[in-house]
Formats: structure tokens, C-alpha cells, sequence
């Protein structure tokens, strides 16, 4: 049996997490899913709480064929700790998938396995540009997935992160 | 669609927790579980890891025809602030089932509505008489879920609660 | 112009505490009052928020003839640094007034002037004490200012402590 | 009984605030401050200590005929919790008065009542305008109560954003 | 080259940890020394601060004929990242020397080769007994290395002691 | 006897740290050096642990006739608490050298002497300047002492500095 770990910020989870989900699970048996910089929420970066977050990933992922498990993960700080960190808060994995170079370099000077997965049309698909386009009014709800748009209609997620742009 | 909050540290997860829970599916949709004092591992009254615990309560919840959350819970020392802090880190949920009257007391001042469900042979069915058991080098397997005996053979979990034990 | 400073956690604040500020009122021109332990609440020992107990002791001084500083200062778990912390949160003083010997060894090794003021009736005025008669239901409100008891009414006081009690 | 809180830095506290202030005094009974960022000093945005801050609005408040209470609030980096952060550390209060977007958006996702105040002429009378003309060497003294005036001369505050401007 | 890792609170340093680091260095070409609690002081059992601890080891060491390095280490309140936390500022050890359970575990499980060395005259020399006699002022200078009884004459160490013992 | 404090970050220790502390090494008996933001690593600001800093100075200064202390000190976040902070964590000292401005205000205002060493070189040995070297691959070993170089080489720090550059 292989574990495999996986961890973004998803602010918010989008097509391109799904996708790169999607191929993770045809490699491991079981999926372990880091929802980082879990404390920071109303934020122009960060708007989505963790519970949030989890949400739109957990109802996200119901249909893959894997059993899946999602923590959020504070921020430490300290480089030098994360990893003891991210192991202390979830059960026990065997190989971890990133194209984050800190993550990688974490992950590898502590003896892990690390994968570089593709990316999914990474222009389009990155947390920074759905954000962009909630701000600006754009449509945005074709690159996430249907279960996020629900979410983020539920909590106003628009209108939370529209109110909050008007902070200097 | 109603989601109901439950709280523990789960060191470990036993019988008396299960019971619980399949009570509770009863009568909620979703089912969110907090892991407490997610950060501590390693002493005599918090011996396993949170990552281990969500193993643990994840495997055994895997029968139950509900939807669930396992999600780790740190401490953060300031009573006044706990509702707030685990309403963050969890899917939005409609009502709490806790025996602890703390627990009780921050969520209704909170303006939540708590329920207090039966406890199940609550003398035997304690983290307490179990890390006892296993400290004594009684059988303590029948007291939890199969998985449970699973994950802690894995982590020698005995042994490690054994070796702590000679701290002073 | 003189300004002293007097600590407590003034769970809650009483007589005992009352009476000594205003014997401090007499030997300086203007009064610092730190509310120690802010962050704790909901707790046997320290059952009340840091703004409800700043709220008790604003009303009880208001008929005090001197300006008065009613400041929260939160643990730091750091004895050598304390002092420095409550310096940062507190307008400048020229004196301590305190009876506890930690209290009065950290300000006298950073240079200052310290106070042993005589203490009110201590066997019977004591936070303890006052919280074991709310807990016990004997009558506790002769040992508080009126103002006190007012505050501790709004809040449901006695109400909060005896079921925080039925913690183990 | 009304009591309304507001809350700012006040780097330092200056007649914007006092004439917000004084216009609040005429709604509410009494008025509660919180000294945002209490921790922060001998920074260039943040020069002054939470204690000399709360002794600036002490002073220049004592005119105002209204009861106020001065209360530092210290950061928690996390706004999820931040309401009950502030709510901890004061009097309950019955409303906000508030121009910044992010604490109108965390008080009304908790259930407040925030109104948003007028504000006087916000292009000289801001925090960083003052500070630019301390480092600047103009004037800034009309900007600013008497009392002001007089706490930044006894600690030198020009003198020390000065010095601290000269770190990169 | 091998570098071996000691750790203890040293409250005080004595000479039992003194006949385990002469016969650690008979064994390994450096020491790293961890002054463990380091955040802790002014309390009973805590009385002296790091930096007033590392002075007493690094005087008592000079004669030692091997280079060793002392090294405050803060609590962190995590035992799953405790071993990280002290690799990450210590230099490389390629061993730990230890008798706690405790240690001897989370080194263990990381990975670590740890030694027991044997203990000398453990009834006598250990921290509580000395700060015992110290409080009740019986000779104590004995148990310790010539430096640390010129430390704490400078820092009146058992006069602090005494005065804190005080507070209830 | 006179003790002389000197901090810096030393993201890597150079020439021009050695400089100083060769001059300074003639004006006290003995030198303590505070390791800053010790718990800081793996950023392109800061690649190296404490630990790593630590063993480059203590390796760097073994030559220089006069005791000295290394001590990591971390970043509190309160400038005014800086100063107990930093002593609590050292031995005694009775002079600051330090040419940074925070540092010194901080010092001061505290009751400290503060002296302002000259700098040697500053354009070419800084940590910033040896950083970008060793990521643009030009030669940076001349401004850093023989033993700085043979501990980089062994921990692959500039391997370490470039893949973390890869991060946004």
C-alpha cells in the first residue's frame, strides 16, 4: 500500500489541483492532501478559511476512485521544522508530488521521495488569476470544479473578497 | 442538509468514540470530527500523533453510511477564542454533540445548539483505563476498533507509550 | 507627578483589591492597574474575560479621585522579559506596589522601586475564596464591590464558573 | 445603555481621531478604544509602544464627556479569530464604527452592527502623513491634541523615528 | 571526525554533568551542548536564565581539552518536531548521548544512534537537590564545578531562589 | 573584566564580520555573538540554519586570542522586548558594538553603551552581495574566511540557495 502527499494553499481549489489529483491517483493508493497556510483566511491572498478550503476539495474529490485525506496545515515559520510538522499532523505517506521548489528541497534534505508532477495549463489555472478574475467581475466558475462554485456561492466568496480589496 | 461538530483527543480512538459516532449519523447528514490538541504526541496522556489519530478514526469510520471530516485541531490556550478558532479550520456546521462541559459552555455562549448524547460504558471506554491497560501490559484490543489495533501495531504505539513512561 | 503601578488577575476584582488602590490613591497622582493573565477565561481559576474584568474594576474606581489606566496584559511565559512587556503596554511609572515576591524580584532587578502596600483582610478576601463560595452558592456579593456584583450578573457569573466545574 | 468601539494604531493619535471620536460621543453612552498592533514599536510605521499610545488618547479624551475605556489590542495574525480576540480583551459593546473594509467585513460576518463614520480631512490627518513630517522635519504640531504634543516631546518621539529610519 | 549531542537544563550545572562530558569527550572529537528550557527562569525550578547557564558550562569546560558548543534551546511545546527544532540550531552531531526516556525515544525514532551513558552519584548531584539545599542553606558548593559557585555569587543566584520561593 | 556584545545575521559570515570582530577582540576580554533571526532558514534572505551559522563563526574565530560566546538568538517580533530577550539568552556583556540603527536606539534606550565600529569593505562583503554571487555562480570564497567555505561546501549551500530561487 503507497501513500502518496500533496499540498497547496487552494485559495481556491481549482481545475488544475483537480487534474494533477486525477493523474496522482492512477500512482498511489492512497492520497494525503496539505491544505497550507491553513490560519489565514480574509485576505486578498488568502481569502478562504481552512474549513473552507476543505470543503471545496473534500466534495471536490468524491467521485476519484481513491481514499483521500484532507488536513490543513498551519504555518510554522521555520523552514527547518515543516516537515516534522506536516508529518506530525498527517498519517504516514511514502512519496510526495510538488513543483513548489521549497517544498521539494524541504522534502528531499529529509530523505523523502520527491515526484514533479505536469502541471494543467498552469497560465490559466493558478489561484492568482480566479482571483483576479472575481475581483475584476470576469467569469471564473469554468475553472474550478461545480462543487467549488457551490461553496463559493454559499460563504460570498466574491463579495468577501471584493469587500476586502477595498483595504489599502 | 445538517452537519454535526463532535470533539475528542482520541489517545486513542476506542469503542466508546465509535458508538458515539453511529449514534450521531443517525440523526445529522455530515459528520465533522475534531481532533484536539492535535500539536501534542509523545507524553503519557498524549501519546500518538494527530496524523496517527485521523488514521485511526478514518479507517474505523470507513462502514459508517455518512460523510465525514477528520480534521487536526491544535490548542490554542485562550478559552474565548476556541469556538472561533475551530469554526476556521472546519466545514460550516449546524449543531455539536459533546458530553464536556466546557466544550458546552464556550459553543453555547456562542449562540449554538449543543446536544449532550448518551455515553457508551464510558468506566472501560476511556483513552484513560486504556493507555493504563497497555502500560500495564493488559489486553486493552477488544476496547477499540480493529483498525485502531492496526495503526498502533504499525507505530508500535505500546512501546512508545512504554518507553515515555520511565520519564519521571 | 507620580504614577504607580499595581498588578492582579482579579478574578475577580473585590474589596480586598479596592482597598488597596485606594490607599495607593493617596501616595501617587496617577494609577496604572494591569489586568494580569488577559488571555485566560472560562477557566476555574480564572473564569472571567480580561474585558469583563476591566469593566468590573473602570466602574468600582470611578468614584476614586485620580485618572486611572486599567491596561490587559497577557502572559509571556517568560520571566526575564516580562517587565519589558508590561513597560510596552502601560503608560511610564515611577513605582510598583505589589505583595507578590516574583512580582516585586523581577521589577527590582530591572531598577525599580518597589512597594509592599498591607494587605486588606486577606484570609476572607481572596479570589479563591470568593470563587469557592460561587461555586459552593454562599453568598459571596458582600466581598465585592457593587459594581462588581452588577457585571457578574450580566454575564452570568456564578452560572458560567459552576458549569466550567463540572469539568474534570 | 450604548457602547460603541473603535479602533486604529494611532501612529500617533491625532485631531482625525479625536473629531471621529467626538462625534461618536454624541450616539453612544460610552466609548470603547482598542490600540490595534499593540505589540509593534520602534518601527517606522509603528513608532510608538502601546503604552504611550493609550496614554496619547487618555489625555486627549479626558475633556470628552463621555466614559471611555483605552484598551491595547495585540495581533493574532489569523482574522478568522480576530472579533473574538477583541471581544475577549473588552467591555461588550453594542456597535463598530469603523472606515477600514477589512474590520467592516470581520464584525459583520460575526453578526455586528458597524457604522462608518464621516471622516476629517483624511489627506493631512493621516498617521503616515505625520510621521513623514517628523522625518521631514516640518511641522506636525497643529495636527495633533495638546496632549500629543507633549507625551512625543517627554520620549523623544521625533528622535526616535529618526534613528530608526536610518536601517534600511 | 565525530561530533557528539548533550542535552539538560542545567538548573544549576553540577558535577555530574561535569564526569559525563569528561568521559563524552574520551569518546567524540566536539560536544554540542544544549541548554535545554532555555525561555525559562525566575522560577522555582527554573531559577537562572540560558545566557546565566551558559556562562556556568563554558567556564567549567575550559579545562576540558575538546571544542565544544553551547547552545540555548527554547521549548517548543512539540515533541514530534523537537528533534528538528534542535538540529536546527545545533551543528551536525553524529550521536546523542542521553538518559531520559523521553529524549532517548524522539532521537530514536528520527533516526538517531543514541548513548546511555552511565550516570554519576545520582542521588546528590541533580539540580533538585541542590536548589533543595540552596533554599533551605545547607552547603551546596560542593556539588557544583569552582565556576558555578562564582556565578551564581555574581548573579546572587541563591538569594533569587530564596525570594521566589515565596510566591505560593 | 569586560564583556562586548555583537549580533548580526551572517547569511553567510564573512571577511568583513571577522574584521570586526578582530578589532573588537582588542578592546574587550571576551566576545558574545548573537546569532539573529536564528529560526530563519531555507529563505533567500536566509539559507542557513543557526546551527550552520554558528559552526562557521566558532570555526572562523578559533584563531582570535579571546574567550567568546555564539548564541542563536530568535526573532521576537517586539522591538521592545528585544533587548530582556537577547539578555536573558547571553552572558552578562557591558558594551554593544553595532553599526545597525534599531540595534542601537533599542540598546540605548535601554541604558546601554553603544559603540559604532567602522565597517570593513561594506560594498563587497555583505551577506547580500555573497548570496547573489553564489547564485549568479561568481565566485564569492575570497570574501568569506577558509572555514566558511569548507562548511557551505559540506551542506550544499549554494546547491540549497539556487533551488530555492526557483520559488516565485
Amino acid at each position: 500500500m503507497t501513500r502518496g502527499f500533496y499540498i497547496g494553499r487552494f485559495q481556491p481549489y481549482h481545475n488544475g489541483h483537480q487534474a494533477v489529483l486525477e493523474r496522482v491517483a492512477g500512482e498511489v493508493d492512497e492520497i494525503v492532501i496539505g491544505v497550507g497556510s491553513a490560519q489565514l483566511s480574509h485576505e486578498l491572498e488568502n481569502p478562504f478559511t481552512a474549513g473552507e478550503r476543505v470543503l471545496m476539495i473534500t466534495r471536490s474529490l468524491a467521485p476519484l476512485n481513491r481514499p483521500f485525506y484532507v488536513i490543513p496545515i498551519e504555518d510554522i515559520q521555520r523552514n527547518a521544522l515543516w516537515v516534522s510538522h506536516v508529518q506530525s499532523m498527517t498519517p504516514p505517506f511514502d512519496c510526495v508530488f510538488s513543483n513548489n521548489p521549497l517544498v521539494m528541497r524541504l522534502f528531499a534534505e529529509s530523505g523523502h521521495v520527491v515526484h514533479c508532477p505536469d502541471m494543467y495549463e498552469r497560465q490559466t489555472h493558478s489561484g492568482t488569476s480566479i482571483r483576479h478574475r472575481m475581483l475584476a467581475g470576469e467569469p471564473w466558475e469554468h475553472l474550478v470544479p461545480e462543487a467549488v462554485v457551490e461553496v463559493l456561492r454559499e460563504i460570498d466568496g466574491a463579495g468577501r473578497l471584493r469587500q476586502i480589496a477595498q483595504s489599502d
